[in-house]
């Protein structure tokens, strides 16, 4: 049962539905559910209804995304092809920066050619997350004018795809790229370059995570810093930056408000929803947080960098 | 000619007088002045009167220290002693972020014993910049009382003077402390522990610095959070910690005003004065710049950071 407003705009997300394999300082899980499209939907859905495109192997365990339609995820979208789902392995030393691939198996990911079907096409909020910017720019061919798109993208397109995902920044208002991959994309180690050159290119508003670091939103007309909640114990960081996405662009469907005020408050949204995902294994805590501990979390938010500008002396 | 409130206390500062060679993407600059104490004077000053101790040798180019007289830092308590003054030689890489030290001489440095001179002692605020901890001890068995005491310290310190730390961490109030040294004196990788570790040990407030990922402030009922400020260029990243604690604790001592607060807006302030001090080689971007351009920065970091934690939706 879903609780959004009856005007809350739907989201259509494409992205990889997966079965990961992750090793912490603090336990390890098996094939649990994972991937771009399940982090996101699992945060957005918190917000406004979710229609998710993607593709898994037959060897998926299916009902083990009813949660995720339970929560307002339609995953009409997810086709079911012959093969073997998208599996990726991997493990986070004792300082949880960055995750050692192990081993990843793309199956059937690796001949997706993503359908939107009919009842998505007019989506007004689109999110391409990080596939092939080849598929995103398909995925943009047979969308009508969507009110707001938006693009995520990693180190490997970035090398293997730069005149696609060139061409891409062409057609999205928005995209969403952590400081590394930013600074390999534009050649600028200065992350206040490296957003004035991706907003040289097309998107209007740059979002640059940076993981434990917090969140940067360039427009060209201002920035805007968000933290990272400081928490006591992150337990597994896989999604975080998927979880922070689905936050924000479902925060921004419900409202339709593409304000800098609002959009401020939906980076906000997104680092609070990134940081309750680290919290356990795969999206399990993405599902059993309520609303009110979302409000809570934002306003720890506000009282963790809210101060007195006015000097005294 | 200073313009400090005669209501503001007096700070005083026991720290490095040095001469620095320095090496960034941007250009080189050989023999400027240098050291904790001259980058904490040189921001403190803008704000409360500053009480200078520390040594240099008698091949120093004390004239050079004029203009931070001029400011209002008393430089009676500068020990000048026969023999080489501490000179530190470095390279900043592309990235900025960490320095490569090519060479250090510490010169009348290895044989300082701070020598507090009678009108210092009463001192309400004290700063113990970057020295040995055994001579920060010494320091504090000179003062009288103080209202505010804060130590900063280093790897090399931690390492090798741990018992010693941990004695002075029964003394003071307040540390200032980079995230690598936290977890290596913690042996926490996670800062909101390595925080509480500190708490534990002594002091009442504990500033974790990020560098280019801003700061935070911990104290058993509360966590601040100031991001650094996000410049187009950043020149060179010399005494940018030492800047940002003198530009804190000299706007405390002109307030006096202890209150959760006011050590908030002192952080930001704390984190203006190291944002200036970035783009310029030595302390010369802190001692041309003026009330107006502060005071505009702080606004620039309220704007940063500013949104609305009321959702609508």
């Amino acid at each position: 049962m879903s609780s959004h407003s009856t005007h809350a705009n739907p989201v259509l997300v494409v992205g990889s539905v997966a079965l990961d394999s992750v090793e912490t300082p603090f336990g390890k899980a098996d094939e649990v559910l994972g991937g771009s499209g399940v982090y996101f939907s699992s945060s957005a859905a918190h917000f406004a209804p979710v229609q998710l495109v993607g593709v898994v192997g037959d060897d998926y365990p299916i009902e083990s995304l009813q949660p995720l339609a339970a929560k307002g995820v339609n995953v009409a979208g997810l086709e079911r092809a012959s093969g073997s789902s998208f599996r990726w392995r991997g493990r986070y030393r004792h300082d949880l920066n960055s995750a050692e691939t192990l081993e990843t198996h793309l199956g059937v990911f690796s001949n997706f050619a993503p359908k939107i079907p009919e009842q998505f096409r007019s989506a007004p909020f689109v999110f391409l997350a990080n596939i092939d910017p080849r598929l995103q720019l398909q995925v943009l061919e047979q969308v009508d004018k969507p009110r707001l798109v938006a693009c995520d993208t990693m180190n490997f397109w970035i090398e293997s795809r730069r005149p696609e995902l060139l061409e891409l920044l062409k057609h999205v208002d928005l995209i969403t790229i952590n400081d590394a991959e930013a600074r390999q994309l534009t050649e600028h180690t200065n992350l206040v370059k490296a957003a004035r050159w991706i907003l040289d290119r097309g998107p209007k508003h740059v979002l640059i995570k940076k993981g434990e670091h917090g969140a940067f939103m360039f427009t060209n007309e201002s920035v805007f810093f968000a933290p990272a909640y400081p928490l006591e114990s992150v337990f597994d960081p896989t999604g975080a930056g998927d979880s922070f996405a689905g936050g924000f662009f479902g925060y921004l469907a419900a409202t339709g408000d593409l304000s800098d005020q609002n959009m401020r408050r939906a980076v906000v949204v997104g680092s609070a929803m990134g940081s309750f995902a680290v919290e356990k294994f795969s999206n399990t805590r993405l599902l059993e947080i309520t609303r009110s501990e979302i409000d809570a979390r934002v306003q720890e938010f506000r009282q963790l960098v809210s101060f007195d500008a006015e000097l005294v002396v």
